[in-house]
């Protein structure tokens, strides 16, 4: 994550380039742990090097143990670190066959290049070998979080997949859905962090919150870069939530200001698009997709509902920040506190 | 396992009723962990229930931990007996979105019903709840054990994956497959009762290798039951392997006796009968495959394949009793011994 979207000031050159090798640790930590004598097995996790993405929770699980007061990086802390950011890959890859989605980052998906089937049994190992490296720190109440996280992290999955083509989701679930598929892993890469520097419970429970806030707040800010942003700062494609009817966060507070009529009237256009990008391939009514699009999104910028998500996304980043509060000054709490800000000043 | 194929003397009464009572306490601790507040997870959850079927590794859980001196079914049997249901049930509801099949046990399977996209995520529920119960029990080796015997168990769907439709497939991979996929489970259900009930580290290796060669046994005789078996016998349909086209142990060892040429024309022959089942609905051509089976049947039957094939399966069979000589004469060891033999005694 420091690599891609973090302007670092010259003061916080050094806890950045320890973060650096730390990653480079974990990267190595991950890949003999998929190591197997099985060639099908090698094949196909080599491929999930190509999913590598920003290291958001390796990263986090290093900079709340060095904020903790863990001077350097411990071999428990890249272990964790890995086991975390295996979890998350598993997700990606099983999220795919659920999206149907043909490319991801800098790559095929694995369900498009071989098959479904390979794609869940890949998904399955990355769970078992992050289990199993997991273990290998002694600490079962790490055990514990991990197993716990993943319950929720799959309850969120599927509460996510039962509200998939319904318009009466509202904000309440908008945000259970973000907090246990994303946030809430986000939130343990904290909480050990934390808990394997030797901090106490308290400090656990606010670095856990500072992961948590951070993760909505991510999400969040997709939903905004993906509603106003521009393809060259984004480096992918814009404007697709709307074109597939998605409903984010500044689509449900738009909707809560309306009319039940005036709801009807915008939910209409909504899936219209939705319909249009999904199962025409024709030109024109692609240009129609898009046009609706646009629509929708100046009555969002009119109403105020844009504004109000991120206000939303501001709250939940002063929220992690002021968790931040009850740790001794340093590098690494400098580096988190940069990181929270940045989520939301971001443009990709 | 003991209420479905198991005839059980007068004298294992006592240890069988045993069985049965601490079956029900882990049919509550399996139902007890899926408990969720999401309306969605109750509801998948709920179907699971219909896939219970000879709790076969909950059963050897619990009467390993008795045959190594454990009077009472502890807590802690109960637990991992649930844990290793719970992963095995994980395999099932994945391996049904890799078969396409549409039922199961008794019921419609849940990505027929659900969808594919529900099934992925159930499947990864319950592995997910697998491990965070397995941590309740306080014990890193169980801990370690579970993560271990999942990626092994992955590696060997993977492996069965990469040699689908692959004629090229010969005994030992056909063994490898079966071990990793199957017998692991088996093994580590025995290894883990033993442990847990303080036996000694020689006593825990003669029993993973006892529910090694019983998982092994147990899936050579499903492929013999599949051949000869009746309808009526088996209680499901027989002989689809053949019309399959599928690569059975019968299959391979036949395979082996035969020169270059004949191997090509029988080959070609089962692939011929795989081709109509899977591609062709017309009624006449069914007939067909049906009666090429029959032909490849009487050969295998002829050669002695099948004839070796059983021996095998007694082999195996015999080694695993082999391996509960050590432990003191016992009811459980009695019952266990029985299960043994009642692998390749019965017919469905």
């Amino acid at each position: 994550m420091a690599q891609t979207f973090l302007e670092v000031p010259p003061e916080l050159a050094q806890i950045q380039s320890r973060l650096t090798e730390g990653l480079a640790r974990v990267e190595q930590r991950f890949d003999e742990q998929l190591a197997s004598d099985l060639l099908p097995v090698e094949r196909l996790c080599g491929h999930i090097e190509r999913y590598r993405g920003k290291m958001l929770r390796p990263s986090l699980v290093m900079l709340t143990g060095m904020a903790c007061g863990s001077p350097e990086i411990s071999d428990r802390h890249v272990t964790i670190a890995a086991v975390c950011e295996m979890i998350h890959m598993a997700t990606l890859v099983h999220d795919d066959i659920l999206d149907e989605a043909e490319n991801r980052r800098r790559g095929r998906t694995v369900n498009h290049l071989y098959g479904n089937e390979a794609a869940v049994i890949l998904g399955d190992y990355l769970i078992a070998s992050a289990y199993h490296l997991c273990t290998t720190i002694e600490s079962l109440d790490a055990a514990r979080l991990i197993g716990e996280v993943s319950m929720t992290l799959c309850g969120g999955e599927l509460l996510q997949l039962h509200f998939r083509d319904d318009y009466s989701l509202d904000r309440r679930t908008y945000f259970e859905i973000l907090d246990r598929k994303t946030a809430a892993l986000i939130g343990v890469a904290c909480h050990l962090g934390a808990r394997l520097a030797g901090a106490d419970e308290a400090t656990q429970a606010a670095l856990e919150t500072f992961g948590r806030r951070l993760g909505v707040a991510f999400q969040v800010q997709d939903d905004l870069i993906d509603l106003l942003g521009t393809e060259a700062a984004a480096g992918k494609s814009v404007g697709k939530d709307l074109e597939k009817g998605k409903l984010t966060l500044p689509v449900l507070l738009h909707l809560e200001g309306l009319a039940p009529e005036q709801r009807g009237r915008f939910l209409g256009r909504l899936t219209s698009a939705g319909a249009v990008a999904d199962e025409d391939d024709l030109q024109a009514s692609r240009e129609d997709a898009r046009e609706t699009a646009a629509t929708l999104r100046e009555e969002m910028l009119k109403s105020g509902a844009v504004r109000a998500a991120r206000d939303h996304a501001n709250q939940l980043v002063a929220e992690a920040r002021q968790s931040l509060r009850g740790l001794a000054p340093s590098p690494a709490r400098e580096m988190l506190d940069l990181m929270a800000r940045a989520v939301v000043e971001r443009e990709f």
